[in-house]
């Protein structure tokens, strides 16, 4: 597990490039922004035309805000509803006009600022309870508190930036009838949230702990850091110790992440700014920095992994990420991130932001070298963890992941050990995400959709291995959270990456372990994907393998058997209900069941040979789907019923290319001409045959411990090995 | 139809930027490359990186192709087999190596093209018909003569590039031996082919005009220019004559006219070098140039139309359109030709090619003007025409394609008056192309499928009009051929782009009128489409408008109704039996039905009144296609039965965004409140309300006379215009 901790054991982590100056309680602005910044980007904006360009997008996008002086409605309506939609935007603009205020020295922007700031004040101390509030965190502004904290966190900021252009009384009137009235709210007001540990409580906490610190009252930030009744056992301490593990993974995967992190990297900031002693980056073995690079390593092109619920458009060029890698590269001055800042559209407006454009548009930018690694979950790490297999790179980066984490929460799908799988660009094997339109009204007000609950959520919609055509757990989160994947095995080296894990509770009576293998160095065109999932059971049971892919059908080993009268859905219910049955093929036992598509210029066959009789139906997403919510899209689902247990091997190999525009098609049958696999007294050997006569077996003990020799036959050879995995050249020697 | 000659009226056709030295029968190089292209090029080399870096991309081709001595195989394989594919590469290794020695001035390259010109002139002599030969075009070194006439383009111009570096001895060899035994074969030898006003005729004509060039043959050159029998009712000339529309439409629509192109290209681009005074590119008012600016014209964000046969990832990135663009270049010093050849991934390497790189290199490029313009089809323009109404720029780019063209031979498909729409750089009204997978062998050899006519080529398969669930001449090319779109009207002005045309003959008793508007002066976002087809028959018919679209179906007026049993085919035959339907509404007379959906990052509003009672079926492209041979696309079929006329009246919407990675959405319904329609002896009125309370009439009376004067009532108001049509404002006046 000498990788485990990734990039972040690689870069320096403390000390060496920090460059914060020392802040106090008293000067301002004090947050994200410090004096030293607003003085170093006046006087040196024109080193950096990036920056100077985001500058003057924002200036005029508050120029025209503020062309007419903005509505401050009564509060009354939920999400995405007027008066909501407006204070966010208002919000952002106190925020926005305050930073354009300190950069460009006009006091202009302090008076759209300190007007509205003062519009609030008038509001505010006469709201009550939000009258569109539910449950049991409700807010006075918006209809959930959550909203009120995010709110304060952008107007504190906008206030600090503007504290020293406001006359006395305006101050006051801002501090007395605003911004201690919210704080209040939100701390003592608020405990349910405010003493959670949970993404909401971090919101919370930073909101009152950056209001602290911007007017000069520690109680506020002794509450923040060590909860309301300063004994540490909530707060913002210990939330850094329970919501991320030591390797910087947030249990909800990345999208939740990288939302998760924003409060963190808000306040944590301004605790360095503030109280540069408490060293909060250096804190947990600077957990906050790998958090960061966990999001930028849990993407591809830029996208993050859709595991659990996501939106799949979310990536590196988010807002949160904007913050992560202006933070980082000040922390760490590592030049890979200017490769990631280089695929965002803008930066942050303060100085970390500035360093980074001005790095970037001095060209020092050297791309980022995404590693494979373990992410162990769990605030220990030991709630099992998600693997990243990479190879290739550029244009040609692969990337694996296998999910053997815990059940990440409600926004947590049943998918314990799916896989996922890129190259050339491309998503190959898929994962769903989530069943959500976001912010668009007609799709269920913008909210989850059903369908989250009855496809994205289920097992069948992952390529996770569902038995009896249940969900794990039985689909049910209580159950699922006491549960994680267990022995972990991590490894790369050898012209093999690997990572592999057991699963023992998602059925009753069915633990199974999947392995999941990169092999770099065979002569095939790209590194090829191997993978072994072994489920073992009692009774006679049902073990279905889903295969989501993407691209078009070439070509498929055995003829796909349509019916003749129409499609119908693949099942009833547990997801199963949302797939056409389009056709089917009979796969005998022995024989190499094989499926090739095309996804972009790029040819991908995969190969799985059926140990027992198999069959394989071929799906596409849409039944039972009345409003069109599900996207259309395909599966191949493996079978193997009435058996206590089952194995699934399959290969999968990047090749060829087709070129439309110049016209002509390379290896469109790829390289691999043979599989033969066998599996004895718990170890297993898989090999592989190119079309030059190249063979290679990937011999596996799944056995840790690196001394244990092993011996197993295959095709009438014998293999050695030692320890975990090997990979054995096995290319037969031309006799003379 | 001022416009209708589109850019090649506003450059300069002639004369003015012309710089080619005159050539002569003798000098060497002396075809698309001449010695003074090669002297500037050696000399200012540095002042092109772009030119310089694909010169050094294909060194490195060639100096890996000729590490070791290249096969020249018997000729046995049919297309795609080894010797069809080995010779190909021969072919243009020949020509690459010819031209390496010229610009690099480097004997080995010579040395290469000397030995395989030479191992050809050994092969040549003894081979008779290929054995792989089928019908009356039979080849020798390959199994259709169209592939011995592009071989012998490319190699003539590796032949003519070392013609001074070559021994007599050899000289003659590969003269005698293989060039004229080659030219004779594809001229006397094949006069089926050779005299034929066809793309096949132009590739021989051009092939045997090379060659009479680059050895000084006349009679060769006399030949391909007048026909075998020297008297000009064949040849080249001819050719140019009859294949091209005034316009410089080719029939078969912009997929093959790319194709088309080469040819002659590389033959007048010949002509001119070696007998300047025959004017080649002002011939027939400078149809060439019309041509290839037709083909860029025909274009969307890089890509064809994909009307007909088409494979839709081919467009100006094509080496045929970069001979294009670099001619035309050099023809015109058109700045708007350099922001096309920025997209095309390298240049041409000859003179032509170099100026342009040059200029690209020195930032002289402006963006390409995309306008609206009708293309007219037929030799003398009178076979109905190709519409394309541009809207909006950049991003923003829309275009509607209106297909009133002829049949366009064996590739044609059975969709007149058949509707594109383009918006925001993506496909929103869709045509399918071809069903075809180009050189990729496990679909059907790479050749076009079977689904090409049972799906691709049907009516259904395209926006167009299917009256009792058959294709347009009951799918009959020979019927097709003899029949044309009349009363073309199009026009762009005051706010309006349209066109329209009827077609009298595509069923036997039905009539049908389409008009297609783009409005640019509503008050929405962009511009917005308005689709009027009017079809009048006898007898009970069935009028089905299928509209094929891009996108994730967000919103739809009337529920659709899934069949509970699950999907089955619409239909049995003509296409019909490859849609699935998913869902059917029930529209009654006088209501809008409408559908909402999202594409990229825009929300597109389709709404279409129901005259008369409509039935909407929601399809599925996929049925009856158990190989995977069509991809997963989607339609609604707006249905009127039971009637002797129809009118489908339609408006599309662009608006909104759709932002994941910043979440908002705006706009996601558009801002048409309210169409309305009526229609009165021959007139139509369309109104169109805003949500701002403006609206607008779009009233048409079909009549081109610009004299005559019309009225119409709508809703109760009265509306008065001249000509052809009007959008007229008819916003309610506030009265106080």
């Amino acid at each position: 597990m000498a990788n485990a901790l990734g990039k972040t054991a690689v870069v320096p982590v403390l000390g060496l490039v920090i460059c914060w100056a020392a802040g106090s309680f008293a000067a301002h602005p004090g947050l994200l922004l410090a004096p030293e910044d607003v003085a170093l980007i006046r006087q040196s904006i024109d080193q950096s035309p990036g920056f100077a360009k985001d500058l003057a997008a924002v200036r005029l996008e508050i120029d025209t805000y503020f062309e007419t002086f903005p509505d401050v409605p009564p509060p009354v309506d939920a999400g995405g509803g007027y008066s909501h939609e407006t204070h966010k935007r208002n919000g952002i603009a106190i925020h926005d006009a305050g930073i354009l205020h300190q950069l460009t020295g006009e006091m202009a922007y302090a008076d759209y600022a300190r007007r509205l700031l003062l519009a609030y004040a008038e509001l505010y101390p006469g709201l009550g309870r939000h009258p569109q509030s539910r449950g049991p965190n409700p807010g006075r502004l918006f209809w959930q508190n959550l909203n009120e904290s995010v709110w304060l966190t952008y107007a504190i900021q906008g206030f600090d930036a503007i504290h020293d252009a406001l006359a006395p009384t305006d101050r006051e009137q801002i501090v007395n009838k605003l911004l201690r009235p919210m704080a209040d709210f939100l701390s003592a007001g608020s405990p349910g949230t405010f003493d959670r540990i949970h993404n909401h409580g971090t919101w919370a906490v930073a909101a009152v702990g950056m209001t602290g610190y911007a007017i000069d009252e520690p109680d506020y930030v002794r509450k923040a850091l060590h909860g309301l009744n300063g004994e540490g056992g909530s707060g913002f301490l210990k939330q850094i110790d329970l919501l991320f593990s030591p390797d910087g993974y947030y249990g909800e995967g990345p999208y939740y992440q990288r939302y998760a992190l924003m409060p963190f990297l808000l306040f944590a900031r301004s605790i360095e700014a503030n109280e540069p002693e408490r060293e909060i980056f250096a804190y947990r073995d600077g957990i906050l920095l790998k958090a960061i690079y966990a999001c930028i390593d849990l993407s591809y092109d830029g996208l993050f992994f859709p595991i659990n619920d996501a939106i799949k458009d979310k990536g590196l060029d988010t807002v949160e990420l904007r913050h992560g890698v202006a933070i980082a590269y000040r922390l760490t001055g590592d030049a890979e991130l200017l490769s990631i800042a280089g695929r965002q559209k803008s930066f942050v407006l303060n100085g970390d932001g500035f360093a980074l454009a001005r790095a970037l548009d001095r060209g020092e930018s050297i791309p980022y070298a995404f590693r494979s690694r373990l992410l162990r979950d769990g605030p220990e790490g030991k709630r099992g963890g998600l693997a990243v297999l990479r190879g290739g790179d550029g244009a040609n980066s692969q990337a694996a992941v296998l999910k053997a984490t815990s059940q990440g929460m409600g926004h947590g799908h049943f998918d314990k050990l799916g896989l996922l799988f890129y190259d050339n660009g491309n998503e190959i094997l898929t994962d769903y995400g989530a069943a959500r339109f976001l912010n668009v009204a007609q799709k269920n007000g913008g909210r989850y959709l059903p369908e989250n609950e009855t496809w994205a959520k289920q097992t069948i919609a992952h390529n996770a291995l569902v038995v009896d055509e249940t969900s794990h757990f039985r689909g049910e989160l209580a159950i699922a959270e006491q549960s994680y994947p267990v022995d972990l095995h991590f490894a790369s080296g050898g012209g093999i990456q690997l990572a592999g894990a057991t699963m023992a509770d998602a059925y009753a009576d069915v633990s199974f372990r999947r392995t999941v293998a990169v092999l770099d160095d065979l002569n095939t065109e790209h590194p090829v994907l191997v993978d072994l999932l072994k489920a073992d059971g009692k009774g006679r049971r049902q073990f279905d393998l889903p295969v989501h892919f993407n691209g078009q059908i070439i070509d498929v080993s055995h003829p796909p058997d349509p019916d003749p009268a129409g499609l119908r859905p693949l099942g009833d219910a547990n997801g199963y209900q949302h797939l056409w049955l389009r056709a089917r093929a009979e796969v005998a036992a022995g024989e190499t069941f094989s499926v090739t598509w095309l996804t972009g210029n790029r040819f991908y066959t995969y190969s799985t040979i059926a140990l027992d009789k198999m069959e394989v139906f071929f799906t596409e997403l849409g039944a039972n789907d009345p409003q069109f919510n599900l996207r259309r899209e395909q599966a191949l689902v493996l079978r193997v019923g009435e058996a206590d247990s089952a194995s699934f091997v399959a290969v999968l190999e990047p090749h060829g290319e087709y070129n439309g525009s110049e016209e002509f098609t390379r290896n469109s049958s790829g390289l691999i001409e043979d599989i033969g696999f066998h599996s004895e007294a718990g170890l297993d050997a898989l090999a592989l045959q190119t079309a030059d006569g190249a063979r290679a077996v990937l011999a596996l003990s799944h056995d840790a411990d690196d001394l244990v020799a092993h011996t197993i036959d295959l095709q009438g050879q014998s293999f050695q090995w030692r320890g975990h995995h090997a990979l054995l050249d096995a290319t037969p020697v031309d006799e003379e």
